[in-house]
């Protein structure tokens, strides 16, 4: 058995076995190994941003890392910005990076670099495989470190996949999440009992259906308010959910949502901070005067720690859960607003929404918020062009679930090759592009920083136009058939049609302007 | 004046007039003194894979960096890969990468990340402004050590950015390139005075056409062959030039081509080595016994070297030059050769033909090495992607020149979204795509490495159909008019009213499987 079968099959032991892969020269024997272990499923992507941006939202929704498949440094550098993102929303993910094989690394070869520098920013394990023997063995520790909650990448040297000698190693069990201890929650309730004004925050695991349920207990009980981190890696929604407000986004609403609050309880999250510095501006919206306290810090159990500060805190608590409620399907102008409507009206159950709306989602959690039970994939790390990729991989970890992406057209053009993966695999997905023409978010940002400018020169960086994109084009150009939307009746009319045929369907929202 | 006007005028100042740019938030302050500064023309592009590669093609042909401008640590990643080209190419260049304000940087904002390490691997220079009075000189040692052939990285606070108190700064005098001592050129003289077999190896500024001519003249001289790397950053060609061969890219074929050789003289290149290890093959493709020269390292005067060299050993030679020749229009199937004639029957006097036309490209230098003077540029450091971007730097450093990009179907996919920023600029770039539904390169590769399969699974990895990629419909997706070639005739037909109309077209051929 070579390495790279050895490989494979202890990924699949260990319970990796979808790779999203971009290959070249010195990963042909893992290729070539993929027909000997039938149980690992290759899908391939034309671009190493979207492998990477799949592998993250496989795992949100499957629960268990995904491999990737990268080629040398450059391949894991074009797949970087997405592992970034995966790591700010601590996905597990095990990437399996190329490298010369080992006579070869002394010789500084055109596509010879520092991978490991490249892999120490996202990955918290990197390990370079030094012979054949050890490459099972190694594979199965990164699938442990990454079920942690991490990146692990493994450089794997072309002679390492292709020498004779290596075997299957046995997978590392995994290390159940670190529970919280009894004094701890002790001393979040005693503070909530104080009745001074608390907000509990959720982040991470908290901001599953078991965590936020227990959250609201928590708060029915107190009198704390329940609030979340901005941008969660995965949230449960819908009716029967408690209402959850996100913080806002703009730093100035951050810090109106947390004004006056006395005691921050953090359950899943790290402490708020914003997203950019401003002039003028604190870099955080915690009020001056506020204790932090962290109920569970992020990788322990946050549904454990919630369920206990529950019965310890609010034993009788029955909170308010909310009711399903649709919005009426809206007529007239394509806004924001009115797109947002229609998802809120049309989403099905069980459907896995994927936003990367940016400026042209605000109405989308308001308006959703009664809908049928459903899962929503945030940009953790702001990273932009994780939207359609994550789709992707959201679809392959759940065949039997619609995905809906709600992507941005600025920060579709990134990854703008996952449209065909979407097809090459048949996928459920529904894309509806928010067709602003602008990259409008650094509009907005461009006034915030003080920077305004009437300048025809600076505005000419932020607009998308001339030529306009045509998203239809690009769609149907890589397989996936799509239609133009420009009032909220069209789109309506495309978003069903494309929600009751399988497969994968593309909108192109022109918004209004 | 704050932090980006000094920037920027000091830029302009010390010659870097041309910003490709895809900023973000933390660069807003750099757009909107854009119009402070109307010397600097800034390019936008959708994705910084095509702002760095564009870099690296304006470098090549305008002989000095422009700048890049990049959203912190993921904008530079998402723009690494080409960087990496770059550093291969030993192309000048200046990214302008914005960081977070100075207070933010603690606070493990959602965007933060290692750039450092991350600019560390591609960049011969990497400097953080840390105040608005020290920008303008950061940016001036930037300029002056790109200048040496290297990638500086500047960091760019946007505090820094948006402060008062910058000032503009002096430029830094370039250095001239290290002359070679005139016992270098003395021992390499009575090398190739021996008789024994020699090979004058080239690559770097002595594929210029003042390098090639001197050099031709000393292998007239001596007899010596004249050989050159397998990818040189840039290379002028076509009648009046010697006739060139360069080193193949499989090892068996330039481990022939070296094969008797006693001597290798290196002029502005390295020693050769192959792309990548295989099982059972040396990794380069120098003969044992054979001893390597070096007359001029990269980054020293290789003209003058050559110059002097050929006044030393050869002062009466009269080389050999190419003739105007053109291969006749060929007819019926369209086949990598046939549309090697094609392009070799129509190129115009003074095109520059980007090159990432990987497999498909084995009839390309055959067919036009008698064309008219064109010069031509190659994929330096194997990280596919750099060929659209390449075309869109080259043609804003040389408006009045047309481009002719020959570029591969796979690779094109990893920075399409450069054909927007061709349209929106209105250049004279052709684009010839070489759609043969396949990474053709990994098929041979799968065989040469000894991995050779017949699993369906393997194959479907490096198979591009399923669907088919439409490039005509991508192309006019993104405002660049285009058309289909399935003959020689018709890319012929097509390929002549492309280079006979302003502007950008693309032309999909495709190649006979």
């Amino acid at each position: 058995m070579n390495g790279a079968q050895a490989l494979i099959r202890t990924l699949v032991d260990a319970g990796v076995d979808v790779c999203f892969a971009n290959p070249g020269t010195s990963e042909m024997h893992f290729v070539a190994a993929l027909d000997d272990v039938p149980d690992m499923r290759a899908v391939l992507t034309l671009f190493e941003g979207v492998a990477t941006g799949a592998a993250d939202g496989y795992a949100r929704m499957a629960g268990r890392p995904a491999a990737t498949l990268l080629h040398l440094g450059p391949g894991m550098a074009n797949g970087l910005a997405n592992l970034h993102n995966a790591r700010r929303g601590r996905t597990p993910l095990v990437n399996v990076v190329g490298d010369h094989a080992r006579s070869h690394k002394r010789l500084d070869a055109p596509l010879e670099s520092d991978i490991d520098a490249v892999a120490g920013t996202v990955s918290g394990w990197v390990r370079r495989s030094l012979a054949p023997e050890d490459v099972a063995a190694d594979a199965a520790d990164a699938v442990a470190a990454a079920a942690a909650g991490t990146i692990a990448t493994l450089v794997l040297p072309a002679d390492v996949s292709w020498s004779e000698g290596a075997d299957v190693a046995v997978p590392v069990p995994a290390r159940p999440a670190p529970r919280v201890a009894p004094p701890v929650v002790d001393d979040v309730a005693a503070v909530l009992a104080s009745g001074e004004p608390a907000v509990l925050f959720l982040g991470g695991d908290a901001m599953t259906a078991e965590g936020q349920l227990a959250a609201a207990r928590v708060t029915a009980g107190t009198g704390a308010r329940l609030m979340s981190e901005t941008f969660p890696a995965r949230a449960a929604r819908g009716a029967g959910m408690p209402e959850l407000t996100r913080l806002p986004y703009p730093p100035e609403m951050a810090i109106a949502a947390l004004a006056g609050t006395k005691h921050l309880v953090l359950a899943g999250a790290q402490a708020p901070v914003h997203f950019f510095g401003y002039p003028d501006v604190p870099g955080h919206p915690v009020p001056e005067g506020c204790t932090v306290h962290v109920l569970s810090a992020p990788g322990e159990d946050a549904v454990a720690a919630l369920q206990a500060l529950a019965e310890r805190a609010a034993p009788d608590a029955d909170p308010v859960l909310l009711e399903a409620e649709r919005p009426e399907l809206p007529s007239g102008e394509l806004t924001p607003r009115s797109m947002a409507a229609v998802v809120g009206a049309l989403l099905p159950e069980r459907a896995i929404v994927v936003d990367e709306a940016l400026t042209s989602g605000v109405g989308l959690a308001e308006l959703t918020s009664g809908a049928p039970p459903h899962d929503w994939l945030s940009l953790t790390g702001g990273a932009i062009g994780d939207g359609l990729p994550m789709a992707l991989g959201a679809a392959v970890a759940c065949p039997d679930r619609p995905v809906l992406g709600i992507q941005a057209d600025g920060s579709a053009m990134y990854t703008i090759s996952a449209l065909w993966s979407y097809a090459r695999e048949q996928l459920d997905i529904t894309t509806i592009v928010c067709d602003n023409g602008s990259y409008a978010i650094l509009q907005h940002e461009l006034e915030r920083v003080g920077a305004a400018s009437d300048g025809e020169r600076a505005g000419q960086l932020l607009d998308l136009g001339g030529p306009d994109l045509d998203f239809v084009a690009l769609a149907t150009g890589m397989g996936v058939p799509a239609t133009r939307a420009t009032t909220a009746e069209e789109l309506a009319d495309q978003l069903q049609k494309a929600l009751a045929e399988p497969g994968p369907h593309l909108i192109d929202a022109v918004l209004r302007r």
